[in-house]
């Protein structure tokens, strides 16, 4: 028999919540055997919620939270001040071992600082990255660092570059990873200051398959597994492949609409159309995790569907299962 | 009447040389009075495509010379070595003043240095930034720097701002045009320490319209009009912008293609289509101008074709008209 995963869902996080995030939980405990999920919120709402769908009643408990952090509280003083949150407890859950991950699609600013400052960093790691998968043409890509850490050193980003292909691998299956740095053209010598440091740490670091530099042009090929760079410019990629994405895909509806011929090819493209845009969207891979704490965060868009959330529950069951943190400390150990 | 405008076009550089840049300033001579074109490179080569056009033969010379700056070579060198190439004449026929401006779609790096080394920069101008537009829903935002300066300060992205704004009010007749800075969020605290210390410089500043952060995915919006970054962000959103374009318009047509309704609807959408994905190209305003220099370099896509290469020739000419330099001397002398 598998072991019991107990992954705590805040259940008033995001703009669907508690509706989306619930309905997440319980797909996600229909769907595998050994996941047990706690929602953290404000218990009446959420075993209203909960009465609309038939599960194992076992498998989800409520712990009541009175309190919720919005999304534009800032964050440091959020996490202190709200003791009795929905998103603190469930990261308090994590830290005293009664859950082994949380999601939330809360405020990703209280996520983020939560996560290093309540769950904590697996010791030896520097900083715990962000670590999204995004879209391509061949299927997904990690993203790594994207918004936990502005200003990162050299040595921060060659260990994203070893966790990011310690998840890629076990966590999605891919064998020896390919990793690049995100650069400003291909050659060696290109690059800012953080680059041009970090690249020889990349170059001749054993534990990872290092393929040298990615221009930003070429990440949504899907070319590389694990794509390094500084917060910042990680964010930058992310919320831009986001931009850029939904405007061409608006307009390209809106075009469609202009003229009566437009509008009957449009009825006869749409259900080719709608798979194609389907395979460019990550969210059923789950949410960003906070890789490299003691437990597993994972953040999910603030907009979730139920798919996300339950897509993110057995993100954090396979990463259990995989004993990713076990592989990362084991990594620190050879360092 | 008006002022005559020399702009010396690079005819070797860039994957469609000479035949695009060619019939680019062919197509330039023949749209506007007041332009006449230099031709730098292999003589004999352009002078049988110019045979093809018809065009006043008084507006077009051409200007020998041998050699060609390839892609790949490192910039420094070539612009050093390759004194008989098409982009170093060009580059110096605008230094010694026997042309106004240079528009070349050969090597962005070459084209850089050159710009810096050769062409100079405008006494005070501390790094002169690359600045593109890029296509929006609404039309144009300048992105400002893009390539030129790594690791740049923040009084850099002050004048960045300042000259961007000079750039899209008089090139592109925007009215106060609006100026953001590249963030990871909106809020004022936010940010790295690069674009934490620029903020208060722009939000003080008296010669510009700070409208404060961006983040990445609203740049497509068109909210704004000059998008401040460093050049290494800037590189990142310019080539991310142009390579999840090029991927989701090819997955739409691929998708298009899967089943015969959807290859029935794909026929009858084409043309409306065609017009949406034309409005997302910023190639019809011209290149990328690399502001701050004593004249006007101009860098093209490398694939261009003679629309790029013509839009960028009269950019050159309104460039002039609207006495830029001078706006930007102007600006210096009141700091």
């Amino acid at each position: 028999m598998e072991d019991k995963i107990v992954v705590a869902v805040d259940a008033m996080g995001g703009d669907n919540a508690p509706v989306e995030p619930v309905k997440g939980a319980v797909d996600a405990v229909n769907a595998k055997e050994n996941i047990n999920v706690v929602l953290t919120g404000k218990e009446e709402i959420i075993r209203s919620e909960l009465e609309k769908y038939t599960y194992n009643k076992e498998k989800i408990s409520v712990k009541n939270a009175t309190e919720i952090i919005e999304t534009g509280e800032p964050p440091v003083m959020a996490i202190k001040k709200k003791k009795d949150s929905s998103l603190v407890m469930a990261l308090n859950m994590v830290k005293e071992g009664s859950a082994d991950a949380l999601v939330s699609a809360g405020s990703s600013g209280a996520i983020l600082v939560g996560g290093q400052v309540i769950v904590g960093r697996i010791k030896g790691v520097e900083r715990p990255p962000l670590a999204p998968l995004i879209p391509t043409r061949k299927g997904v890509s990690l993203l790594v660092d994207c918004g936990a850490n502005v200003d990162a050193r050299p040595s921060h980003l060659l260990q994203f570059a070893k966790m990011g292909s310690i998840y890629m691998e076990h966590v999605m299956g891919v064998k020896n990873p390919k990793v690049a740095i995100v650069n400003i053209g291909v050659e060696e010598e290109k690059g800012n200051q953080l680059v041009k440091e970090t690249y020889p740490l990349l170059k001749t670091c054993p534990d990872i398959n290092f393929v040298g530099s990615i221009e930003a042009r070429d990440i949504p090929n899907g070319d590389v597994d694990v794509i390094v760079c500084e917060a910042f410019v990680g964010n930058v990629i992310l919320k831009l492949y986001e931009g850029v994405g939904a405007t061409l895909i608006s307009m390209v509806k809106q075009g469609m609409m202009t003229s009566l011929r437009s509008k009957i090819g449009a009825l006869l493209v749409k259900p080719a159309l709608k798979k194609t845009l389907k395979s460019f969207d990550a969210s059923e891979y789950g949410g960003a995790p906070l890789i490299g704490l003691n437990g597993l965060v994972v953040k999910t868009h603030g907009n979730s569907t139920a798919k996300e959330i339950s897509a993110s529950i057995l993100q954090c069951a396979l990463f259990k299962e995989q004993g990713i943190n076990e592989k990362i400390k084991e990594m620190l150990n050879n360092d």
